[in-house]
């Protein structure tokens, strides 16, 4: 008798993702270089103690020794809880019993900048980063469901500056493609009940049902109120919308860095027929990336900022100066968009 | 004293519409044609009696004169409800009162078609259509408002089949350019705040509030909780993402048209090394547009179809034929994509 459904979806998850970061590894060094015997490549867990993340632990703990991969695991603590460094030691416990090694606990200082919420994640990706330089690892995975998927998008569509923020998190992201997410097709209840059928103790972080927390709203109301109004496939849905609307938007970023060159004179600077000439959507792109250049935040320039530089071109009547922010300002002269800091 | 905000917001949107389509008028005879008097172009109103397109009604019929247009109405009776013969009429008399001429009631037979919602829609813009030929008239104005754009967002969303369904309405749709929608920008409030500054009588649609259509049910409890997760500016991103997607979904059409030209060999069969060296975003709306073309209808073309066909270029390992609906089968040979009726 096989493996319970869920514990053999989240173990083929992950074994298709480790066969992938084999492929990946560096080849082998040049025959003039003296031979070393090869180390074993090492792929670490991000694990909360969660269900999504004990889920992948033990997958991971499963997988990585029949493909010649030493596993190992990271919690970080936040220490925004009383007791968070007690917990941190239980999960490194508990990783440490999947046969994990290194299994480590990494305490971080969460910071203010954008809210709770991007401190915390700042926070804790830099204390990844650092853990998997350390240790020398080849790839970090990460738990995040097509639940936590579906949420993202719904966090993207809120802010409505466009396709690149409905397109959730990437299957591969970081620094080299190290942060891997093989569950991101996978729903929460799956990983769930692969915890519950292994006997793995899962801890459910209290942030996660704290209604100050946007994403914990949203999981818990915005979003089953969503289900409830549309039907039970909105979760997959929004996976599927966050998949094409990062192709769509990988797509005419392509466009726009090829178009830019095209509309530049001999001086570099943006020639405002040319400009006209392109789609709409291309050449809004074109104008956000040289606002950027200029030292415009990208945070902070919004939808409606670039509208307004695109009137320079498509609505022209002698306007003046716009201001940008970061002290950007864009101007029209003589046919030419200047955009500099001023 | 000027009138009330909203009517002012209301009026101002019509008035550049109106703007927009006596800008848009064929141009005057040619001089050697004999001098017909120049007729005053009609613009009609397409009015259920609900709030939105009562004040939209009303705001046509204050600008329309200043501008030397007539200004007509149309409410489409779908004989859906007991007694809707005598509420159309009912519309008809207000329409009239508010100086609209010609205004006129249209009983139309509903289908079942595609569902209740799409079925009613259907068959109302058949009789909207009708009507405007037989009116000649140069445009209808609808009373599709922000929150409606917003609904409309979500129901593109639910179906995750990419950006073009996140676009939602057009402000300009229809052959030739017939439907305005002047109330895109603002909001249901306001509509309806017009509508009760100037005691004009509303009649709210007992479907809106009917649990049983998709849309009802998404306004009131969806949308709500959505704002409650994300906060209240959720409306607004929505038809904000609604322009970016339409934006974006026209220049990757665009793309997709030019390179589907330019990957074909002279037999005009698909080169598959040429769609290769596509990006994906782009390489799938011609697999699409192909499938089309080859017979199969578009609204059964899912996104899980193109993708099949997709690992024909980018996974090939000897595949079969893939059955797409319509009976259109895609299949490799020899190098070329071949798409056709099987």
């Amino acid at each position: 008798m096989g493996p319970h459904p869920a514990v053999a979806a989240i173990r083929l998850a992950v074994r298709r993702v480790l066969h992938d970061i084999l492929n990946a590894q560096p080849a082998s060094p040049t025959p003039t270089a003296p031979p070393t015997p090869p180390e074993r490549p090492l792929v670490l867990v991000a694990c909360s103690g969660g269900a999504d993340s004990m889920a992948l632990a033990s997958a991971l703990a499963f997988e990585a020794p029949k493909l010649g991969i030493r596993a190992g695991g990271i919690t970080v603590d936040h220490g925004l809880q009383s007791g968070s460094d007690t917990r941190a030691e239980d999960v490194v416990l508990r990783l440490t019993a999947l046969g994990l090694a290194p299994a480590e606990s990494v305490a971080v200082q969460v910071g203010r900048s954008g809210g709770p919420e991007a401190a915390a994640r700042d926070a804790r990706y830099a204390a990844l980063d650092a853990a998997a330089e350390r240790l020398g690892a080849s790839a970090v995975l990460l738990g995040h469901t097509r639940d936590d998927q579906a949420e993202t998008v719904l966090l993207g569509l809120a802010r409505g500056s466009g396709i690149r923020s409905l397109s959730g998190m990437a299957a591969i992201s970081g620094a080299g493609g190290r942060y891997r997410r093989p569950f991101l097709h996978l729903d929460r209840q799956t990983a769930r009940k692969a915890c519950l059928v292994q006997h793995l103790p899962v801890w459910d972080d209290p942030h996660n049902t704290d209604p100050a927390y946007t994403r914990s709203r949203l999981r818990h109301e915005g979003l089953p109120a969503l289900e409830k109004a549309l039907g039970k496939g909105v979760v997959e849905a929004l996976a599927r919308t966050a998949q094409l609307s990062r192709d769509d938007a990988d797509a005419l970023d392509a466009w726009a860095a090829q178009a830019a060159e095209s509309v530049c004179d001999a001086a570099g600077l943006l020639e405002c027929a040319k400009l006209y000439a392109l789609p709409p959507a291309v050449r809004r792109r074109i104008l956000r990336r040289a606002a950027i250049e200029a030292g415009a935040p990208a945070g902070a320039l919004f939808a409606r900022h670039i509208e307004e530089v695109d009137r320079l071109i498509t609505g022209w009547r002698g306007q003046g100066e716009i201001n940008l922010p970061g002290k950007v300002v864009a101007q029209r002269q003589g046919g030419r968009l200047v955009i500099r800091q001023g």
